[in-house]
């Protein structure tokens, strides 16, 4: 038996069933590696060895290339001095200083550990600020995975939920109606920065939507909240919606500004600093000086170096490269959102088979790529990685079509899908 | 203007109102360090140079003192191999099974960053198990700073507590009147093993209580969660309610199970295995291994020291040695709860002015105490730390003694004290 057999079966008696949440790959093809044993530059190793080009980047964090040495530097280096303490070491007013500096919007800032911390405090905020309880959330979109948000609801009550209204992502009508909805009552409005939702094709802000809920926002006193965790730093160097020229009054940030080590934050302006600060927020491990001195590390690669030109030329030789292969072979693929975050669906692949095929494929031959998520380019990958991507894929496209007969639906993904 | 005086001022520029959550020193004495450079053993040093005995331990993470050798061996080790990757490491598996053979009443474990994550996902396991609502928390216990149980409520709604019904810690005529009140919709009780409330004296459970919530639960269906996330390893090598021979069916854990590396975990009995994997629980850091690596460093020790019981005979000479001191100089001061968690406080001294004056009196000495939050010992303490401390409050009880007249409240404690 394998390792990752052998791991997979005795995960399965000492966890609810198996591993559980967004790195599980109960939703994968059965050629996923569950367990990984290293990861170095953008490269990972599964238990038994084998080597992946990693389009995943552990969903978001890795941002520059595991084990980015400037940053294991600054962890290591911290770790000697300090690390949770009784109280805070003084790099955190730094690397709030380092935020506020970057981010237009933020006037201030206060850091946690995971995304969902940022983005329920985002909401909390919100409601302290205006005194009013309608928060608007679009549709499909993820924003972690508290009662409020979850986007598989076992154990959640429909109070979770009573003062969300849903609206369309990138659709101002749907956005208006959603606030006529809520009435005098409207505390905020959340926006992904991209719509960059599981199992279907990205989307990139319409300028004049973004705008209309900025002048929603002036208009009513609510706030507008946009959730960067997935996306920030990935697209620009300040908020995400500073490509549209919108700020926002909140933003919510986490993944990859420490390039891995745990950390999160929520950025806000002068506007709502007194709701902010009437929030009671903690966490045992918030105030940890590792991942900040992480963070500050990251965060000084992402000014100084071209980290973030390297990843879009890299996303743009991708879906060049990857178009070709599939046309070449017949398939119609849609490559869609940031080249440096890219999601791939194929046309006419309702039931996901034709994906899970290529997917499947895919990571067999050392290129680990995901069926129905957007990926992540991180800054460690070259022209040659993607050279290799490209190759690998061509003949994956290849097999797939000649296995294309014998291709079925994953069981697993049928049941979730519906 | 000192380094500490000037990150203050800094940090009230880019943070809400300067440093939020437990570790703020805003209802702490004025003499209070805000800001640390440094921790190792049982000490920490402020930016400023000055060293302290720390009887806060991180609020809880310091279990076997700052940067114990071996757990910061194993935390470098993972770290040079792979920490948050795309999909977690075989030492997960490791963990989860360590949990589960240490922890009497667990079947199996999911792991998490913060100690709301736990506390959070008990309740919502609880929901997802029974189909129903109701979940028992006792009146001032604190469980986390998510909406469904934060203790400052700005920004909470109602509906976030809409089916949390309170009661009375260790009464059972108040724990069966809550029963009684969720009918047949009890889905959960949760109770702190011990009592270890901010501002009162703490309290040992009644096993005829804790027994009567084990039973209520096994007539009902309902969930008995423990939220061991502060007492955790502190009083037993087990969950604390081994102690009165009652097995929770969820237990909550966190603090300082990796000393201070940030990890959480949430464990659970066969009896909900089922409702635990319905639910959906992930964080984007919630599968990096270094915290796991110290993890599992950590718990070896826990089984093969006598960290325990060292700790326990430091808190018992601190016990009786402050008694003495205290009777000296004529205060009458109660020293609650488990020796080796200490809550001190004094008599006569609704507005804390006494108890404030003490410990500005004993942070000056070179002795971090908490004049309301329950103290913690760490296994780095010797007998001369403890012997040192004793001289220390003789010399602070006598200062204290001739200041009396001087006295005054703190205005921001009487504020939230109303």
């Amino acid at each position: 038996m394998s390792k990752g057999s052998d791991l997979r079966r005795r995960a399965g008696q000492v966890m609810p069933a198996g591993v559980y949440g967004h790195v599980s790959t109960r939703l994968l093809p059965d050629a996923y590696p569950q367990f990984m044993s290293r990861a170095e530059g953008a490269y990972v190793w599964d238990v038994d060895g084998n080597r992946y080009l990693d389009f995943m980047c552990a969903y978001g964090p890795n941002l520059l290339g595991y084990r980015e040495p400037s940053v294991e530097a600054a962890v290591a280096a911290q770790l000697a001095i300090g690390d949770v303490m009784t109280g805070p070491s003084g790099i955190m007013v730094e690397l709030c200083e380092t935020l506020v500096a970057m981010i237009g919007h933020a006037d201030w800032a206060m850091l946690c550990k995971n995304g969902t911390d940022a983005t329920t405090l985002a909401m909390t905020v919100s409601r302290a600020h205006t005194g009013k309880r309608k928060i608007l959330v679009a549709e499909g979109s993820y924003h972690g995975a508290a009662p409020w948000c979850t986007p598989f609801p076992a154990g959640v009550l429909p109070e979770d939920r009573a003062h969300i209204i849903k609206y369309i992502w990138n659709d101002t009508p749907s956005l208006e109606a959603a606030v006529r909805e809520a009435g005098d009552d409207l505390a905020g409005i959340i926006a992904s920065p991209i719509k960059h939702d599981a199992f279907v094709d990205q989307m990139l802000p319409d300028p004049a939507y973004a705008r209309r809920a900025r002048q929603i926002c002036d208009q009513t006193g609510a706030m507008l909240i946009v959730d960067d965790v997935r996306a920030g730093f990935r697209l620009a160097r300040d908020c995400s919606w500073s490509l549209v020229d919108v700020k926002p009054d909140l933003s919510a940030w986490g993944k990859c500004f420490a390039n891995g080590q745990p950390i999160s934050a929520l950025l806000g302006s002068d506007k709502c600093r007194e709701g902010a600060a009437s929030v009671f927020a903690t966490g045992s491990f918030w105030f940890g000086a590792a991942a900040m001195a992480a963070a500050l590390a990251t965060l000084r690669i992402v000014r100084e170096s071209d980290y973030l030109e390297h990843s879009i030329a890299l996303g743009e030789q991708l879906r060049a490269g990857l178009g070709d292969a599939a046309a070449r072979h017949g398939f119609a693929i849609r490559q869609t959102g940031p080249v440096q975050m890219p999601q791939i669906l194929f046309e006419g692949d309702a039931d996901f088979r034709i994906g899970f095929g290529w997917a499947e494929r895919m990571v067999k031959r050392g290129f680990y790529l995901h069926p129905w998520h957007n990926m992540f380019l991180c800054a460690a990958m070259t022209p040659a990685d993607i050279d290799a991507t490209i190759a690998a894929a061509d003949a994956a496209f290849g097999e797939l079509r000649r296995d294309m007969a014998d291709l079925r639906p994953h069981a697993a993904l049928l049941e979730i899908l519906g």
